[in-house]
């Protein structure tokens, strides 16, 4: 088995074996790029370390072995040689970019002998020391987990001794007295000497990167961007090339075109006489690419022309690492760049329209899940203008964000809960992860556009405003201070992530559109797919608001929410509390014109789009009051006393509401809310074929099927109902009825309740609860057990569990079309919004999937990728 | 299609089709004996009836008038015919027997016209007037749901009139005036004539026998006995033979053998001058068959020669029924009796002695649900010899039973959910069969040994005490009266099934034991089954019990009851309310030694039998008081404050606890339960080797695994606990990990799960609750809902839904043995304790069943009878 692989042995297409790093590294030393050379350890590797309990089998370090030796004939350096020293970084690559995720080791292979021969051999002791200790501090903090922060301390410590400012004004002598100083800490730390064997330190550095794979901010990013943990990391390690060499070296980072607005024009930044943690971490503030063209001309020149090279090659706009070691230029990384959704769009259509891409290339290369950024609310514009920036910062990611400012990533994840959020930060980090997910917004005082805050929110889709200079920070107080005024923890203000702008308040936002770039994009992802988009939508409201997203139907009408209006809720408590049919039935129908009105509106909204609308679903019990006063107040309103009420709220009361009296449950038990519900469906659907002349088709959906006996008994009230109602208009009106697929014994027996249902829609919410076997309202209390010892990776109530769940749906799906071929298929759970659940829908077969208003455009995109997949013969099921 | 067979176009295979007694009377008939002759419309006319919506399609009703004109022809009678009338009865007949679920109607063909003639033919009107009047009033109750009742009213009105005390004192004049009345009576009911056209009569009483099918007893018979309603009843039209003709006429019903002992000697019962009604209902006190030798020695000796033919033709049993018309006898019915269980394993037992059976065949004549009533407690001999019985009555059905006396079967049903109870009643009537269900014995003070109440009992196993003159009943003051005393309602009464014993108060009772017949006969059972049985048993006592019960194993042993006890239920709740590990071990030690004592305790009681012991399933909460000022003296005893602890359990509190934070999320949340429990097992099982030299294998129980993770994560714990302790040992002790399979997705990924767990044991209770979607504790409010809406036909948590839970169960299965061919697999749902659940396990391949040790007897001979369905080529799945 062969484990390791030099740069010229790999290319682009080894991505799961060499992570993406390694093969993009593979693939431009095959295009003859100047990249330092180097090898790259597998992800099997990585596998085979956790297989063999966390330990580097001697095969693969054997394997190793032999390629530093390798890497020594390439380069005519040698490892700890004091004439001609190799020196590599350590580079963890997985098969998908996890920026920042994971830890990289530069300098290895220095120790005291190595530094002094290569002081005497550069001439530079300064820069030799300097990256001596840099290294030191890595190796401590990735390898040995010793905090990096006892070592800046040091750092800070020399600084005030010295009565200097910047790093860069310490001396050689300075950085000597630093790097012994580092040795001592290291040893108290670590309980010994600091090793000086390179091959030591290498297999050291492996191991830690294919640690840092299952290190929580890992688990985390992997958690929200669906990534496996079997995959694992690759390793690269790569001989050391510095940018920290003098005022002739540099380091940089740059994007083929512009990252936040899609313009085709090379964007980037770069710091002279730095090495590239410098840069990321946005600690130094740099230089726009454009600079480098005065700075060293024939450098920017030639890597300009490996941007274009690298963009044509790859077809992609490419995100590039570069390094000038004493005016030569090397490539240390390219990669297909992250992007904001707009520019994202603008990219895809520029490139169909260079003839770079196919429409087909296009679709596959926008995340669905970016254009949530654009369909979230904008700032409202006249609010917009009132409004008075009182500071600007990068425009970072764009959107508008608004919410109560907190000042740690812990705080804002808990304050989520109770509304919008801003997490302000100095600058920040990796741990800082799941508060930036939580919020609304990002705001930091320091880093630049490629800062880790930038990067990460972009991915995200959050918007960010990154290094506003003129707002001060302090964690301590939780407060920060802007232009004299200082706003503590839970103080409003909104951010603008378009323009950088910084506002103190709160600033109204409006719904957003589909238009320009966006429009165009869609209209071909429309072009594509084959599997439907519908919206689930309770109100006319909803209703208009989705099919101004591209909904082509309405998946799923919740009849339940209705029912708590003001207006409302007083006969559904007196239909509730009735003692007979007769006494319900007065209720419910007052209760009808309501019902009818709401179907007339969304009939309307929707013109001759299909629209399902699904019978009463939750138990009674949740239209009741619960506290004492409330219950008292109802019994007079309803005219008994408070005592027989609380005695049908105990009777009603359920020790496992979910799993009680409710769905078809209630339509078995009352046909007359069945009754009065179908009434007010086909007599709203009658009325708006008469008034608008337009041919009106109703799903009606019966809930919480699990046998096809309840189906057949329901389905005989409605129909009974509907054909009266028909008869009696004497005008034609189609409707069909249909069932979710919610209960496991529902798919299980989907081919008996097929001989009954016109259509089926999965319910993938309750299915997944009752397949999974817990309760989405208690699994809080322990799913955070689970991802801490990685028995789940993702949230199966937000990416459908395709093994098990997935399992039911293909099997109902099949066994229904057995019955009835020409059965309708959807899915109407919140997973008919999510990539990773449509994809799967379109496997499946499905005729459409139904999500959200806003999540629409988002799984019109998620479908037509599914279809191009297909096409192109791959997107197979369960392979993910 | 053809709906109609002669008598002579039948046999007794053709059951499913002619219904048990067609089928029987064809078989009679094709034997040569004595049986007035007829037809029956099949089983599929019925499902035609309900098909077209309760009508009797043309086709068919012109063969019924086709089959009229056969039967006419067989007999020289004629409907209606002036001359020579044919009258019939018509009768129910199900493919399996219901007795006294559905209707009979005697003497259809009567009119006015036809009564004055055969009162002339025959030269006997009393005789004639008294079959009119009965044909009125049955054909009104039961063809018209005008009650019996009121007809009865005025023939007491009449003998009072006349002044006579019984029936047959009223003149042919008397009842002439009551056809009279009688009609007048049904025209005041119906609002038009009583029928004159016998063609009319017949198709309306075919038609209420297809209605009976699905009358309130009938569904809840079928419920009781696992009789799908699919099946439907056929109609018996036979030609009338009277025993009603004056003193050489009569009618009886008589066994083959003993019912209630088995012994191998005719037992019956017969009147002179009555119909058969008046033997079955119990009204008159008839004489017993052996002294029909006296009053017709001929007709005797033919009876008992055919009773001798038809045992040794069906090699079962006989259940007869016969009249004497004129000193004629024929033939009316014959089916395999029914028998108490004692009876029916002797007779089993004596049948293979005789050679008349093999021990095969016996095996399936026996009903295993039968073998519960020996299962029972019987009357602890001391206090029985000490107690005095106040009266006596007939021995109807074998056992004892002592509960609080209800007179109606409505209060019994109530009533019996407070503890057991008897139904003491005058008589009882198919209106009763829930309260005789829910009641643990059935006192009536009329009736016989083939009475009603005699019958039911003896079917359902529940003991009872029938014809107990000595007793008044007073159903409107609920009250009984004996030797002097009266006993209320709530009143303590005990009775003996099997002396017809009863006494005032409570006699304490004692477990029954497998010995003699049962014993010889449970020994062919464990001969010939290959599905192993063990029991589910939590105490060392409970362990015996079953082994004695013939337990092969324990499949379930549930830890969490031991932590209620007195002594162990605070450590418990320290451990509840620990804030960390660390005190959450100190609380867990003290559990520790308990835990180990419980153990060893079981492990002896088995001795190298296996015993699968599941870890820690219930949600925390449940060990936590609910009530303030238990929360209050909790708090005291913990040494927290009352607040504290209320936010401990409201913390704990969970919306959907069936589906909340139990089973192995407890492990994967608090690894320390795990370890400590598999501690106490290991521990134990070491002990005890050691103690007794006995190999012990434990089989440690994963519950509520979901994901091969849980699996992995859990066993994880286990195995690093056990393989410490075993090394520190120093000795050899083998111990298994498996899981319960009681969530859906543990089915659906059993391939995967399969790869960490040596066995699987399905938890058919939780299974069903999560593939059904309901909750068993609130399912009770709707599910009489749904047997009244005939949704489902049974309780599927009594009964294995072998569609829906069973194909899971398959799928499980097949894909555990697709991945570990050698994984054992079993049940411990309570479903293994049923007969039709375990022939499916039977089915599915599985190694064992485990049920409650009361029923390991039942589960073994289920166990046996599917096997020899195998051997005989039947029993497929998914059938039934």
């Amino acid at each position: 088995m062969k484990y390791v692989y030099l740069f010229s042995e790999g290319n682009s297409g080894m991505k799961n074996l060499l992570g993406g790093k390694g093969a993009n590294l593979a693939e431009m030393t095959n295009l003859g790029l100047p990249v330092p050379q180097g090898f790259t350890v597998t992800t099997e590797a990585c596998a085979r370390y956790y297989e063999d309990g966390e330990v580097i089998a001697a095969d693969i370090s054997a394997q190793i072995d032999e390629y530093i030796g390798s890497l020594e004939g390439i380069t005519g350096k040698k490892f700890g040689d004091a004439q001609n020293p190799l020196l590599v970084s350590v580079r963890s690559g997985a098969r998908a970019s996890m920026p920042g995720m994971m830890d990289t080791i530069l300098n290895l292979g220095l120790n005291d002998t190595v530094a002094a021969s290569m002081a005497a051999l550069t001439g530079n002791a300064r820069f030799v020391y300097d990256s001596y200790r840099r290294f030191i501090q890595m190796f401590s903090d990735v390898v040995m987990e010793q905090s990096k922060a006892e070592y800046e301390k040091l750092i800070t410590a020399l600084k005030a001794e010295k009565g200097v400012k910047l790093d860069t004004e310490l001396t050689t002598e300075d950085l000597k007295q630093l790097v012994g100083q580092f040795k001592a800490l290291y040893k108290q730390g670590q309980g010994a000497d600091f090793p000086a064997d390179p091959k030591t330190q290498l297999l050291e550095a492996i191991k830690a990167v294919f640690r840092s794979w299952n290190n929580p901010r890992a688990i985390v990013y992997r958690r929200m961007n669906d990534i496996p943990g079997s995959w694992g990391t690759a390793v690269n390690v790569q001989s050391m090339v510095f940018g920290n060499m003098g005022e002739d070296s540099g380091t940089g980072v740059a994007f083929t075109r512009n990252p936040a607005t899609g313009e085709k024009k090379l964007y980037g930044e770069f710091l002279m006489n730095a090495q590239g943690e410098d840069v990321v971490a946005g600690i130094r503030t740099p230089q726009s690419i454009d600079q480098l063209a005065q700075v060293m001309p024939a450098v920017f020149t030639q890597f300009s022309d490996i941007a274009h090279k690298l963009e044509q090659h790859y077809r992609d706009m490419q995100d590039m690492e570069f390094t000038i070691e004493k005016g030569t230029l090397y490539m240390l990384q390219t990669r297909n760049g992250k992007r904001t959704a707009p520019a994202a769009l603008k990219v895809a259509v520029d490139m169909v329209a260079e003839g770079l891409c196919s429409k087909e290339d296009v679709i596959l290369k926008v995340d669905p899940k970016q254009l949530d950024t654009l369909l979230h609310p904008q700032f409202e514009p006249k609010a917009l203008k009132a409004a008075k920036p009182i500071a600007a910062g990068l425009p970072a990611s764009p959107g508008a964000g608004c919410g109560r400012v907190y000042f740690t990533a812990e705080k804002a994840v808990v304050e989520a809960k109770n509304g919008p959020v801003l997490l302000i930060r100095q600058e920040t980090s990796p741990e800082d992860i799941e508060g930036m997910y939580a919020a609304q917004g990002i705001l930091t005082a320091r880093g630049g556009m490629t800062s880790h805050a930038a990067v990460v929110a972009r991915g995200m889709g959050t918007c960010c405003v990154a290094g506003c200079g003129e707002i001060t920070v302090s964690e301590e107080t939780e407060s920060l201070t802007v232009a004299g005024q200082t706003l503590k923890a839970g103080d409003y203000m909104s951010i603008d992530g378009s323009t950088g702008k910084v506002y103190i308040g709160q600033i109204p936002t409006v719904e957003a559109t589909v238009t320009g770039d966006f429009a165009t994009f869609m209209s071909w992802a429309d072009e594509i797919r084959t599997l439907r988009v519908r919206t689930n939508a309770d109100t006319p409201n909803d209703a208009a608001h989705a099919v101004k997203f591209g909904a082509e139907g309405i998946g799923l009408t919740r009849t339940e929410h209705m029912f708590f209006d003001a207006d409302r809720i007083l006969p559904m408590r007196q239909m509730i509390v009735a003692k007979d049919e007769a006494t319900r039935r007065v209720a419910l129908d007052k209760l009808l014109p309501m019902q009818r009105g709401d179907f007339e509106g969304i009939f309307k909204a929707m013109g001759e789009r299909p629209v399902t609308i699904r019978l009463l679903d939750p138990p009674l019990h949740e239209f009741l009051p619960q506290k004492e006063e409330d219950i008292a107040a109802l019994a007079r309103e309803l005219g008994i006393t408070a005592a027989a009420l609380k005695t049908t709220i105990e009777n009603l009361h359920e020790f496992n509401p979910m799993m009680g009296h409710r769905g078809c449950r209630l339509a078995v038990s009352y046909p007359e809310i069945a009754e009065i519900q179908t009434r007010a469906i086909i007599e709203a659907a009658l009325n708006v074929q008469k008034e608008t002349g337009l041919t009106i088709v109703p799903e009606i959906m019966i809930p919480l099927v699990g046998d096809v006996n309840e189906m057949k008994f329901v389905k005989g009230v409605i129909t009974t109902t509907a054909d009266k109602i028909i008869a009696a208009a004497g005008v034609k009106l189609v409707y069909k009825v249909g069932t979710m697929i919610e209960i496991p014994r529902a798919a299980l027996t989907a081919d008996e309740i097929a001989k009954e249902a016109e259509f089926f829609s999965f319910g993938t919410n309750d299915l997944t609860q009752m397949t999974f076997g817990f309760s989405r309202d208690d699994a809080g209390k322990f799913l955070d057990d689970y991802y801490a010892r990685k028995i789940y990776e993702s949230d199966p109530f937000a990416k459908l569990d395709q093994i098990g769940v997935g399992k039911l749906v293909k099997l109902a799906a099949e066994l229904g079309r057995k019955t009835r071929p020409d059965i309708k298929l959807g899915i109407c759970g919140e997973h008919g919004g999510d990539p990773s659940s449509v994809e799967f829908c379109h496997f499946a077969g499905l005729n459409y999937v139904s999500c959200s208003p806003f999540r629409v455009p988002i799984a019109r995109l998620a479908a037509a990728q599914a279809r191009v997949s297909e096409l192109r013969g791959g997107g197979d099921l369960g392979q993910k």
